[in-house]
């Protein structure tokens, strides 16, 4: 499999990722078709070609197009986007600078405030850590509701009346959210703190482009408890807890 | 002052923060002029321009071009690089998408490795934690000495015989290399562990555009003994240590 032009894309991730959905929903809005290899386990053994490609963070996704590694999921969209410009589907950022700043800084805060938050309560060691980071999650969701509403501007996406870069970096967290409730009872998009957003998910998981690549809640759901069984069963063999 | 072809331009900064003088290299080495707004108390008494330009963060720098506020430094940067383009000086991010995927890697890395680390070590509560710091700091240094190496190929910048984005990223530490010299006997960028980054800090700081808007190390080093003797002075004044 090749992306358009004789171009070989390839890329390395691990299905459950919200970062790899999110390098795979550039791709496939893009229309490109890449070699999809899946790391069998990053916590113990993670493969050569990974360490190879990405000596410095030794994390997925890397993108790696024709022999040249490409790391960090926002910075892979931000490529994709500039090096399938034209024949490859429309523009995911906007041409106009200060567009695409904008778009730049809120990409920063889903990941540096939503996400972060969000992972700081799934590690919580506490219920008062968690209720802490949960309460931060949400306060970030309401600023990020109120960035959608400016930012969109009646219409139907991120990009407008189409697909764009924002509407990707956070397409990536569109299992998380389904996940999130059926796992934890937990919505982090509701009807009453952030409506736009819930039907944003709605909205985008509609998609033919997003549906071909989002991974299926009730799997992620099924592998979490598998997780879970595991550890538990490892915690009980070792004597500790 | 404004910038090129009627431009208004405005800096919120502070003259001590490595990231507002990110951004002054920018615009220095764009030729651009502009509006320099100092905040007079970032930690008690911000200004209503910096409330209402940067309501998430609440940080400089922020750059207000024609009343739109852009913020985060790196951010800024490449909005400088996009909106003034042609007409004003040598593009910072090269044309080619893989060459800017990799300087924008580096300049995460800049950030959130090196300079992170190095702030944990200022802030550290113990002589254990700050050793701890120091480490990943020079850890980093090194790495990023093996990256100039490979992404200068011998040429005197990073941006090869021109300053490119990531000089400018680099540029903003350049004062606090000399400041961590002067004050506290560390220098960050060695012959022994990165010859080519003290050669760089070197050749960088000599130029013209960068002696223009980097602040002067001896008002640095006098600006950090006020703070600290007025800080002790507090302390004494209200019996906690």
């Amino acid at each position: 499999m090749a992306g358009g032009g004789g171009q070989e894309l390839k890329l390395l991730g691990t299905w459950t990722s919200p970062f790899v959905t999110r390098v795979k929903l550039a791709l496939s809005f893009k229309g490109l078709s890449y070699e999809n290899l899946e790391e069998e386990d990053l916590y113990h053994n993670k493969s050569e070609l990974l360490l190879r490609s990405n000596p410095v963070h030794r994390q997925v996704p890397v993108l790696i197009h024709n022999g040249n590694p490409i790391c960090e999921s926002q910075l892979i969209v931000q490529y994709i986007d500039e090096a399938f410009s034209s024949a490859n589907g429309p523009s995911l950022l906007a041409a106009e600078p200060y567009e695409r700043a904008v778009a730049r800084f809120w990409g920063a805060y889903i990941d540096d405030k939503l996400l972060a938050s969000a992972f700081q309560a799934g590690r919580a060691k506490t219920e008062e850590e968690k209720a802490e980071a949960l309460k931060r999650t949400f306060a970030a969701v309401e600023t990020l509701e109120a960035a959608f509403e400016g930012i969109s501007d009646g219409k139907p996406f991120f990009g407008g009346d189409s697909v764009g870069y924002l509407d990707i970096v956070l397409g990536g967290l569109v299992p998380m959210v389904y996940y999130g409730e059926a796992r934890h009872g937990i919505k982090l998009f509701d009807g009453t703190r952030s409506p736009l957003l819930e039907a944003w998910v709605e909205r985008f998981g509609a998609l033919d482009a997003a549906k071909a690549v989002l991974p299926d809640v009730h799997e992620l759901v099924e592998h979490s408890k598998m997780k879970r069984a595991r550890a538990a069963a490892m915690a009980a063999a070792t004597g500790s807890d």
